[in-house]
């Protein structure tokens, strides 16, 4: 999967910035350069990139995994097993030996909101100099692969079925835990049916009542649903590492007054935003497109997020549909657009849509109806 | 939840390694130390101890939730709108000014594998000496409170309900993925029949067949179950943030020869292991009790990993159960105990269970049966 090339733009801003080395610590970066997704628990991995050879540096039991997924010229493996081969049994030794080559004041570059103290520590005892280019692989993983935006659509598809099982099955009495499981049957079944060797992952959360859904990120709970609570039905899905997201808010019953005004407001405010992203205009545009709806309705001040963010490997990646973003959106860019108001005594209030950016216009990959009339439950 | 005894704790280290402030990244550390259990993407949330007052500085998406959950005296909060209160757009300018009133050369308590180098270069900045603490934190975290012992109870209960749910309704055809969900869903109804205002974590996954189980590590796939698979089935539950884990090894259909006896082999090291471990016994001695059945039958060169890891909080933490920890284990230590095998062309094979220590040795929180015959499905 595009991974060749990948390296070979890392290396061109390698040769750009002037870099001896790369290390590359943050997971969802090794899986986009390596392939290897592994399941990080208490074991660091840790990626080095050179300009004429890649090496990893993992424990003996992602060796094989390792061997089967990457294109790594070196394995630098790592035992926690006692005289099994006489390797080491410390990856920071393993990672000192591989800078040993390092010329005295080579440049290496890290990602700073990743790279942890204890191995910034040892690249600064070589006298190495760290150069931040988090910002640079954010913007190489900004642009998706036709083979990307595929699977994310795939993931697009998965979502919004997943988000329709859920929103048709869920009846009051059921919990928060409850209502999520319907959409997560959806997708065990459709994903074991219809793709082979694929991984699944998911994430959903449902705050529900007028205090939960004031807290846009909160894990789902076991809070009963009751007539006329209002709910931020909110999931992710990821089809063999990558994602689309879908959520609405939805009513168990009929709304009070003042929550269809702000449900009102919200919508216009989505599909304001939707409407606007393109190819061409700013980030901070498509945060400003739905903010001319709020703004007006009175609300501005119950906006506690941007109006969206993009996503792949990554739930959030860059770019960030942020007041203060400059930056031009390009095709085969991909964004969840969510504006959220959130008003403490009537509820808080988002839906989100996936969409990926074309030659000239954007295309909604995630679907399910946003009135209100089809998102209250009865 | 023992929080304020927790934060005590933290304040006598302070004292002891003369800190002027601990700064707390790792979001594991922040939920034991803050009680906020924060859904973190891509917004980094920050708590500052020192010796009179603690602070949070988190996004302003998490206001609501950390006052409602922390004890923090401040929190700082950056703002991703613009204009809505004239507040910081920045975490690192909050985390700049946090730091303003400290004296040069002042002696931060950091975690050397959590804390990221934008952070530690803006302590250094102001002169501020690093001093890790991470392994002390650890230290704190392996010794269990009774409050934290109850929950990790109720998990072994759920997640040994959860294993026995997917073992006795998973059958050939059906995908890795679509066992798991056997288990997910026993576990969303059960906690939300039994458990109010409480969340649920899970991780589940079922490598099968024998190139698949020898990757220790591996997310569970669409693969179908076939005729003469082992499966490693392995889950660990969560309720409300406090976790258990249990492991079987399992057949569909007989068995060859070598399985039966790599199996047998196994087994009696995870029954030795769990036979062993108690207070007074140090951390190696443990994943020595399992080699010494696993060595005379000659499988030495095919475990890849420990003896086990304690668990909590985290999904594997200190202590681990390793050939070089010569730590002596304590009452209200809590362990998985998993010695495995992994012989490339016959299969892997591992079993887990959870151990509580008591003042006179080991309470073993997780169930179903172990033997070779409870373990073939049909």
């Amino acid at each position: 999967m595009d991974r060749a090339k990948r390296i070979e733009n890392l290396r061109a801003l390698m040769t750009e910035k002037q870099l001896d080395r790369v290390i590359i610590f943050n997971f969802e970066n090794q899986f986009y350069f390596s392939g290897l997704r592994a399941i990080t628990y208490s074991r660091p991995i840790i990626m080095i990139v050179e300009r004429d050879q890649q090496s990893l540096i993992i424990p003996k039991l992602e060796e094989k995994h390792a061997r089967e997924k990457t294109a790594a010229d070196h394995i630098h493996v790592y035992h926690e097993v006692g005289g099994n081969d006489g390797g080491s049994t410390d990856y920071l030794t393993l990672f000192d030996e591989v800078l040993s080559g390092l010329n005295d004041g080579g440049r290496i570059g890290i990602e700073s909101e990743s790279l942890p103290v204890k191995l910034s520590s040892s690249i600064k005892k070589k006298n190495g100099t760290l150069v931040d280019i988090q910002k640079d692989i954010a913007q190489m993983r900004a642009i998706k692969s036709a083979e990307e935006i595929e699977l994310i659509k795939r993931s697009g598809e998965l979502v919004s079925g997943a988000l329709k099982h859920t929103i048709e099955n869920s009846k009051p009495g059921e919990s928060e835990l409850e209502i999520d499981y319907h959409g997560n049957q959806y997708l065990f079944d459709t994903v074991s049916e219809h793709y082979t060797d694929s991984t699944l992952d998911f994430f959903v959360m449902s705050p529900s009542g007028v205090a939960r859904t004031n807290m846009p990120h909160i894990f789902s709970n076991t809070r009963k649903l009751e007539e006329g609570d209002v709910i931020i039905h909110s999931r992710q899905v990821g089809l063999n590492g990558y994602r689309a997201e879908c959520e609405r808010t939805c009513f168990i019953g009929q709304p009070t007054e003042a929550q269809e005004k702000e449900f009102k407001v919200m919508l216009e405010a989505h599909l304001a935003a939707l409407d606007f992203i393109k190819p061409g205009v700013t980030a901070k545009a498509v945060n400003e497109a739905a903010l001319e709806i709020i703004r007006p309705a009175g609300y501005e001040a119950y906006v506690s997020h941007r109006t969206g963010h993009g996503i792949g490997i990554g739930q959030h990646e860059e770019p960030s549909l942020r007041f203060d973003n400059d930056l031009v959106l390009e095709p085969d860019m991909v964004f969840c657009v969510e504006p959220g108001i959130y008003i403490p005594d009537v509820g808080g209030f988002r839906h989100s849509d996936t969409v990926v950016l074309t030659e000239d216009g954007a295309d909604i990959i995630t679907e399910y109806p946003r009135d209100l009339e089809s998102l209250v439950m009865q």
